[in-house]
């Protein structure tokens, strides 16, 4: 896996410079056209340009369709380059895209929010939500680079940051004790990015390296995201009430953090401070008792589950996880009124 | 690669007797419905089945979002199995649908036409035709295993063999000159079916474990079928003229055989004995001048091209085969010509 974190104006042409490729696609939304792209431009040769509409709503296989058929238009030939420049959707589909197109040409990452830099960009997932159903159609694969540049945070609207940093606080509750101290000390404003972005890249590298298609200890990356994805799809019904990934993961990890705790799992202490700092970051999601049921369901589309039985990955102490763990419908529940109270 | 060759009574057991699959589903379409899936039914523990419409026109994106959809309606987790009960859009489509649900689950390919058989479900090629380009969305993956079973060849339309035997000559052209004198000694009804299968597996097997993803050596495999596709894409459109694949395939030999005789890379005595042989089993597809272009302009999608120039995989003896030959659009209109005379 390469992931490189630099200024893309050293790294683009480096890494250009050695590979050939028969042509260039550079894949962006409305978004990284106006903010991000004008940083690249000048770095490529000739290339064309797929812009398709931001958001995750969008991340569907109407959209594939038609970057499919613009990279059919374009001839791309087997030895041709496709190059994601923006956040998790540009990434995640575009890579599918590429992966697929032909039976899978080259693709480079250009992760341009936090959440895509800390998170979507490392690790080879590709994929696209299908009715309703987040990620639910994809394959693992790994692209030729992934080059981090975090001068793109700057372009960020704040709660585009704000979610990006659940990953942050994940990668450390799950594997760096030491460093959920430094970053719990700290506000939102105050965090020192590219160390963080530096250090979440390698926490979830190592992890990777160690089991690329997630038969095991890869599982512990998916912490807060069972509750998390549930709740996220749940509400990405509703526009009004539609959460960042991010905002979802965080409110899943105090859910499944809980868990963890009536399980014995780590002490009352742990589950406090990371109640206290999460609320304090991102407050609390309104849910009614109404959205229980709806979430409860949706956990059993999770692909982690193993014969209908929902398995979490839950801490068992500061900075360590454990996977594949049993958890009952009554479990979750009493997660989800513990979140709620 | 695990592909076995006997009756799928033993083999299908076996197979199922050292996996463990939290459920299990058989994609079929209406004709193995009919006529194999009988045969398999009471091999398997409890199971679902997906069906759907026979033929290449539904090897398509809509036809895989009614498989996903089944899939998730069936509630299956990344521990479930696909069994895949058909031809080469059973195969090559449900292949797809399974690498790419969940990220992937297991699949088991079940080949019941010839083509299939010796071809299809061999060298993890799998994948969909997208707006009248053929297998050009799609992945490199291997099912857990593939099961042949010659008994399904006795199921078969004789037109469906005979697409099929097209695989056979090629695997003998490009790699076994003996196997050639052989089998051009017999008519379509005379062969040996069960031989034939058996060194057709294993002439692909070979060349496929050197080259898994088609850098190389795999490309010989092509040999037929860069005009072969091409021509059959072009004939698609036209439900009256529409050839198998294999049609499309065996008159590509032809043509490709004499370019090849023009680049002096065989005698004319080894173009006769193809063309002489092709024709008498498959006759001369009806063309006219008026379809040269078209077909022509299509070889420009062809999945091993570069840089806009088609390579072709061309013989350079009887039973042997070179690839990633430069050919001008004018070799190609000459080939064409020669067929037509």
């Amino acid at each position: 896996m390469f992931v490189q974190i630099s200024p893309l104006t050293e790294a683009l042409p480096a890494f250009l410079s050695q590979h050939t490729y028969s042509s260039i696609v550079v894949l962006v939304d409305g978004n990284t056209k106006r903010h991000c792209y004008p940083h690249v431009k000048n770095l490529l040769p000739k290339h064309k340009l797929i812009t398709i509409r931001a958001g995750e709503a969008n991340k569907n296989l109407a959209v594939c369709e038609t970057i499919w058929q613009a990279m059919t238009d374009a001839q791309l030939d087997r030895h041709a380059l496709l190059i994601n420049l923006g956040g998790g959707v540009i990434g995640d589909m575009g890579g599918f895209c590429a992966a697929t197109y032909k039976r899978g040409i080259d693709f480079v990452q250009l992760p341009t929010t936090l959440l895509a830099q800390v998170d979507a960009s490392v690790g080879g997932k590709l994929g696209i939500d299908f009715h309703g159903f987040k990620n639910h159609i994809g394959v693992f694969n790994y692209p030729a680079a992934v080059l981090i540049d975090t001068v793109f945070l700057s372009t960020l609207p704040e709660r585009e940051l704000r979610s990006g940093f659940a990953e942050v606080i994940k990668h450390c509750l799950i594997a760096d004790a030491a460093q959920w101290k430094t970053i719990r000390r700290r506000d939102l404003g105050d965090q020192n990015w590219p160390e963080l972005v530096n250090h979440s890249v390698e926490v979830k590298k190592k992890i990777v390296e160690q089991d690329p298609t997630e038969k095991g200890i890869r599982k512990i990356l998916n912490f807060g995201h069972t509750l998390g994805h549930a709740l996220e799809t749940h509400l990405l019904a509703n526009p009004a009430r539609r959460l960042f990934h991010g905002e979802a993961v965080a409110a899943g990890m105090i859910m499944e953090a809980s868990i963890a705790y009536r399980k014995k799992m780590i002490e009352s202490s742990v589950l406090e401070q990371i109640e206290e700092y999460i609320f304090s970051i991102y407050g609390r999601v309104k849910l009614t008792d109404a959205d229980l049921e709806p979430v409860l369901e949706l956990t059993l589309q999770d692909k982690k589950n193993r014969n209908g039985q929902v398995r979490m990955a839950l801490l068992n102490g500061l900075g360590s996880c454990q996977y594949d763990i049993a958890v009952t419908k009554t479990e979750m529940r009493q997660a989800l009124e513990f979140y709620l109270e």
